[in-house]
């Protein structure tokens, strides 16, 4: 059987996973299909079952081998799963429980990939009646791709995943989740669900937002052809994140709105701020500031590109 | 002789710049050092004098091939040439044309890589006598690096080169840059200085305050490690310019302060707009701001990609 390495640089098989027989994904997705076909490239034998909403998604994730199986009823894409991934946008994750929830077999793990974890606690505790087995996580990777469309096998490799354990989350439930995204070849990390909507609001949401928001302002000028036509990769790189999923930072922007609204004030200060210096030719405090935000970038991506590169290695 | 295609597909040989005997590169940073070792790697084969303020950096320009000759002097480093391209700076940009005057021949083409183009003609205006041989200059490319040792032959590859002639420029001199620059590979379009830095204000500066301003914000906040920690490539590009040299850009800011506080403000009013949509659960205008900035972004930079490939093929 093939195997993996593991973030300890030991090998771990997917025969570990021999109590997952079957395993379901509702929503396929960049997130949910990359999921699939991550595990089915690293050896992973048992079935899975893919639900979306419309026929074309399923017959695509079925021509590009990521799933086994296709249905547009939640009912019958759990029914006998070991596992089941939700992979919506954060709005779609409750009336996704509600579907599912008749036909979850006892002691199906609920995962999903969602990028804001209190919400999605709060719905499976309101919709289930027992969430031991309940595993929050968060793939902390993305493109600016989505759809099945942009399905990659390698999507997860190197990166962090997140798991955010209630109280209760039986320690069984969570080595399983824990082994499946090894075997995607991510970094399986534990956080409680305050701190990562905190982080995440700071790392992601905002700067996702910001660059939504530069875009459409652009976007609404006059100069906006200029603007593209006479652009560079500083440009590109900084509204790359603009060209994501609508709909799906809608959700985050509304899951998360407390923690992201906060950070947003925080930024409009900070510009107000950057703003005086340059109107005031203020140039100390203006050298000071840019010299403060390049030293600790440059410090800190090194560390952290150094540190993953040890994992990996 | 080497030669190299120009922006309409034919090929333009080195030959017509045999009028460029010697060329002066003051400031053999990143802008200066990459144009010279472009010429270079394209079949220049006049002499390519360095000026710079450290024996350092001179040293590893000679040591890299990329000058000829090298000095701290800057009236030494213009001797004879017939072109000098200034590459410091913005605010370097007087004391450098003030230096360079008593020792400039009769005829010899002034240009610069400076980001505005508006505060270098006041100041070629203001310090020398005739400006018929003044060609501002500016190519949209860089990287997060600088200094000699990111020197890079390829850098202006495939990338706009905008000129913003003045009235009186004489139009051989006009063609001589032209020239030179497509020898680097770019595309060389004119537009007037106050476009320019309009245009760049939006597409460039505004983006680059910002990155250092997000950065410098979580650099100061507690969560500063944390943030890093758990962050992806979507952080990574987002932040990526905030690593630019604080010095040039804090000069640039206060070089284009009056275009710069302008779009911060639109930005600031913005992002409050926005903040606000969050904090409302506004789904639907949230919805349609990203998809706004979404399809905006895919369409043109598709269009400009295209348009791209095609001048290069």
């Amino acid at each position: 059987m093939k195997s993996v390495d593991d973030s300890d640089g030991h090998s771990i098989s997917l025969e570990h996973l021999k109590g997952v027989e079957r395993l379901a994904i509702i929503g396929t997705g960049l997130i949910g299909a990359s999921f699939a076909a991550a595990l089915k490239k690293n050896g992973y034998k048992g079935h899975i079952a893919g639900c979306a909403r419309t026929a074309n998604t399923l017959s695509k994730a079925l021509e590009l081998g990521v799933i086994d199986s296709a249905t547009t009823d939640y009912t019958e894409v759990v029914a006998g799963a070991d596992v089941v991934m939700l992979a919506v946008p954060m709005l779609a994750m409750r009336p996704a429980l509600e579907a599912i929830k008749p036909a979850l077999s006892a002691g199906c793990i609920v995962t999903d990939g969602g990028s804001v974890k209190g919400p999605f606690i709060a719905d499976a505790r309101a919709v289930l009646d027992d969430c031991t087995h309940v595993v929050p996580a968060h793939p902390i990777a993305g493109k600016e791709y989505s759809g099945v469309g942009a399905a990659d096998a390698g999507l997860y490799r190197g990166h962090t995943v997140i798991l955010t354990p209630l109280e209760e989350s039986h320690p069984d439930a969570v080595l399983t989740i824990t082994q499946l995204w090894r075997a995607c070849g991510a970094f399986v990390e534990t956080l409680d669900w305050q701190t990562h909507d905190r982080i995440l609001s700071a790392t992601s949401h905002m700067p996702h937002v910001v660059a939504f928001a530069v875009v459409d302002m652009l976007a609404r000028s006059p100069a906006c052809e200029d603007v593209f036509r006479y652009s560079a990769g500083g440009f590109r790189d900084f509204t790359r994140i603009a060209s994501g999923d609508p709909v799906m930072w809608r959700d985050i922007c509304l899951s998360n709105g407390d923690e992201i609204v906060e950070i947003l004030d925080s930024l409009t200060a900070q510009l107000s701020h950057v703003r005086d210096l340059i109107g005031q030719g203020d140039a100390e405090n203006l050298q000071a500031l840019f010299t403060n935000a390049k030293t600790t970038r440059d410090k800190l991506i090194d560390k952290y590109d150094r540190a993953k590169r040890a994992q990996q290695s």
